[in-house]
């Protein structure tokens, strides 16, 4: 546990992925507004898109990160069962 | 077009989308507030995961809302050729 | 039941549809006998996506007819509610 | 190069994986037999959903015995970057 907090993610990235999140929660109050009129159907869904791919953007960095920094090293730190385990978990679902 | 605007979200649908939306919109802002300190990797792949699939939602809902109402009513009013090309655009990347 | 059997694929894609599958039965084919050498791993993941690819394509094709064909006039014909159904969930794990 | 070839596919998985493509196969020739006769579009796009899923369980074990015998250990062999890069580009369009 406490080598597992001391895995963190890589400053420079979770300064960029806060910097794209900020953009997409705009994006997402934008989504918001949209639906306090008479929207379209097609273009809310768009709109989510454009949303979700913001997202999947930032989720793309920071796994690239984890895969460098934190994956990479598993062999050496004697963790890999753990690393791979978590990893196929949150890559299950994308 | 004006036709194309009169195809309006179901206003039902349209409160229950921004309810989920709101929702997803604090978990994004948990995640900006997990961003500020110093998180682990998958902890932030996690939570983005998390609000993904609420964006899922709202897509499948809003999307299903529009089958019924404006989808399935094409033939009748003679647009079936756009209804079903902006649908395949938005359906795409999914 | 009988009126859903009604509704059969459209000729012409189903033409374009075997013979899409019949290549990517081919590209399997090759994953086979890669397999019974020593491949690299991201060697089969690059092949498995090809294959996945040529699948979506013919998925498109088949789901754009059958909005085209068979959605768009549910209306028409008073089944809309089971349309809608069973597309949400053909679409669900796409 | 000659080291990338040296990272084969764990042979217990690549068992487990021809015998997966291999009723994949079969699956993807009764869907060619449904197109000869006259389908229902739904019931096509269910069955390739199903091959599709069996396809992505068999990347799925694939990426996990990669990321546990090859990039788990990639520090150790100071080949970091590649492994990284080569699994982003596979992981991209999932």
């Amino acid at each position: 546990m406490a080598q597992k907090h001391a895995l963190h993610l890589d400053p420079k990235v979770r300064q960029e992925a806060r910097s794209r999140l900020l953009s997409a929660k705009g994006h997402l109050e934008g989504i918001l507004r949209m639906l306090e009129g008479e929207p379209y159907c097609v273009d809310v869904l768009k709109q989510l898109k454009a949303v979700q791919g913001a997202l999947d953007k930032v989720g793309e960095m920071i796994l690239r990160s984890h895969l460098e920094h934190h994956v990479a090293s598993a062999a050496l730190r004697g963790d890999t069962q753990r690393m791979v385990e978590e990893l196929m978990e949150v890559l299950k679902y994308r």
